[in-house]
């Protein structure tokens, strides 16, 4: 395996940071100049000659010798949406005469070794490389970016500010439409479960959530904060939930994760709260646990094969089409009605 | 990524093939000369010379050069089984300063996919694959050999005569655990629910089960078979057992996967039978969706992380070790008792 050395380029961010505006204004000058001011768009333009930019080129040219694999660098192999992103990307590249390899940096292995991956795959000259991000943190994209490589980032919790295709799960929405369908059953004292404000992906559902109980008239919400979220970090809640009077308990929880819901259900089915009679519950992240579960779990389902797919749609074309234009991609969650919210009656799939 | 021809090496099977001996007679014509009669002997030996094998050698040879990575093509990304398979696996490697790529080959694309990412990986040089098998299908390990490149067998069902080190789960003890730990919570009418005997591990666990059945006097145990594992064989099944009289119902199910033994729940519980009061349930595998059931669901654990590990370090040790012999290692499987087989008092771990 040859190990040339990567070649440092002149990216899109470069030229933002030097002329101090976003990457957008950068896009904009070269795509769509008549949005620009024209003394913003003489700055970017001579900064654009002053670092020599130049637009995607030198990235083409490294990878064009390359090979005919790609790469695909995971968070967590243990959790079932990043192997459901494997599955639909895996599922592009086959029916493409491509490959692809995963590697996983993990929930221990972070960042750093998330930066090993990629070093090892732009050594390799893989033509391009998807890369799930962690929590919303970009600079692994822009090492990418900077050895010439080509990336799209997966599972951006927001619209972030990166010379790169990004795949993004409307997280906001999957909140949103948790928290509407308790609303619908008649429930009025939601609690949203589990998780930290600081958590972009949880942020964003907890704000969904609020949104839906700021539209309904005479419905409250209430966060139960958690520092992880596993099935123990629901079981703590769900006891003091059970210390409470019953007319102070809430009568609809939103999960932040499916582990929280499966912990809240152990802890409160032997206390006596029946789902849904005294508590509607769904979870916010469809895992293959939600589904397996005796009493089925309502969830929020995460397009994870949808976002593999796309994902490596969106890098295919980056690699294949000289005119390719980096885009922002947002995939809407969907609801799935289990027993846990609905009862046994009622069970079905919403859109 | 440079794509050198796979130089084709005379094997230890051509040697068994063209002596017509097993690669054991072959491997210790080689290592324990003296236990071999000396008319087979003198036939291995004449063979060895004529096809000109050289024993690990070429493979040494062609991998020397090679990268710091090995590759592991993965059965199914969606079974936690391989999942838990690369983090064990992962945590060897990124300890060692080698690096570890995966591929699926995935249910769908089978046995041609995976050979599509083995020639692949041995194109890209790569310093040694761990290669889980489909159903005991070792014609995968052969290609890598013939190529000259190192592999690890894992998750062989039954001992197979092949050139390379193998891990193997003990299926047949994973039945046993499961079946004796039902007739020690008095169970007497045991069924042993999915699957196929044409499935080499369904086939040993069915054995293992039947075993330790016909060691306890007194005791039946009967087979429901199903066409695939999942949830919906077992609810399929469920309904065949509540059309029964409750006399001629089985008291205890060994359940050949985990997904089998939620169906059978989810079909039982509406039906009116409770677990374990009515049927002491266990599965034969724990996947995450076992652990985190609102009814915790016993289980035969698979050691998938210890797989990983044990492969990699016999990879390893072929890469490094200049006197690697190939090692068959067994592993043994550990039983969890949870809320389905030993109700709410018990429930604990043995090994």
């Amino acid at each position: 395996m040859s190990s040339p050395q990567p070649r440092a380029t002149v990216t899109m961010s470069d030229v933002a940071k030097a002329a101090q505006v976003s990457l957008g204004t950068v896009s904009n000058v070269l795509n769509h100049p008549e949005r620009v001011r024209s003394e913003v768009r003489e700055r970017v333009l001579a900064t654009i000659t002053r670092l020599g930019y130049v637009r995607n080129s030198a990235a083409r040219t490294l990878a064009a010798g390359g090979s005919n694999t790609v790469g695909y660098v995971m968070v967590d192999i243990a959790n079932s949406l990043y192997t459901d992103v494997a599955r639909g990307a895996e599922d592009v590249t086959s029916s493409s005469g491509m490959y692809l390899v995963a590697a996983n940096a993990g929930v221990r292995g972070g960042t750093p070794r998330q930066a090993a991956y990629i070093d090892h795959f732009i050594e390799d000259q893989l033509q391009g490389i998807l890369l799930a991000v962690f929590d919303n943190d970009v600079s692994g994209a822009e090492r990418i970016r900077r050895a010439g490589g080509r990336v799209v980032l997966l599972d951006v919790a927001t619209d972030v500010d990166v010379d790169a295709c990004t795949v993004r799960i409307d997280y906001e929405l999957s909140g949103y439409l948790a928290a509407e369908h308790l609303l619908r059953q008649g429930r009025r004292r939601l609690a949203f479960v589990g998780g930290l404000r600081e958590i972009h992906a949880v942020a964003r559902r907890l704000a969904g959530a609020e949104r839906a109980v700021a539209e309904h008239g005479g419905a409250s919400i209430e966060f139960l904060p958690s520092g992880d979220l596993q099935a123990e970090d629901g079981r703590a809640i769900a006891h003091r939930i059970a210390s409470r009077s019953r007319a102070e308990a809430p009568d609809g929880i939103v999960a932040a994760a499916d582990l929280v819901a499966t912990g809240l259900m152990q802890a409160l089915l032997p206390e006596g709260f029946r789902f849904p009679q005294d508590i509607a519950l769904i979870a916010c992240d469809d895992n293959q646990s939600g589904r397996d579960n005796a009493v089925p779990l309502s969830t929020i389902d995460l397009p994870g094969y949808a976002v593999g797919q796309a994902g490596m749609n969106l890098l295919l074309d980056e690699i294949r089409n000289p005119e390719h234009v980096h885009r922002r991609v947002v995939l809407a969650p969907g609801l799935s009605a289990r027993e846990s919210s609905v009862g046994r009656e009622r069970v079905g799939r919403e859109r």
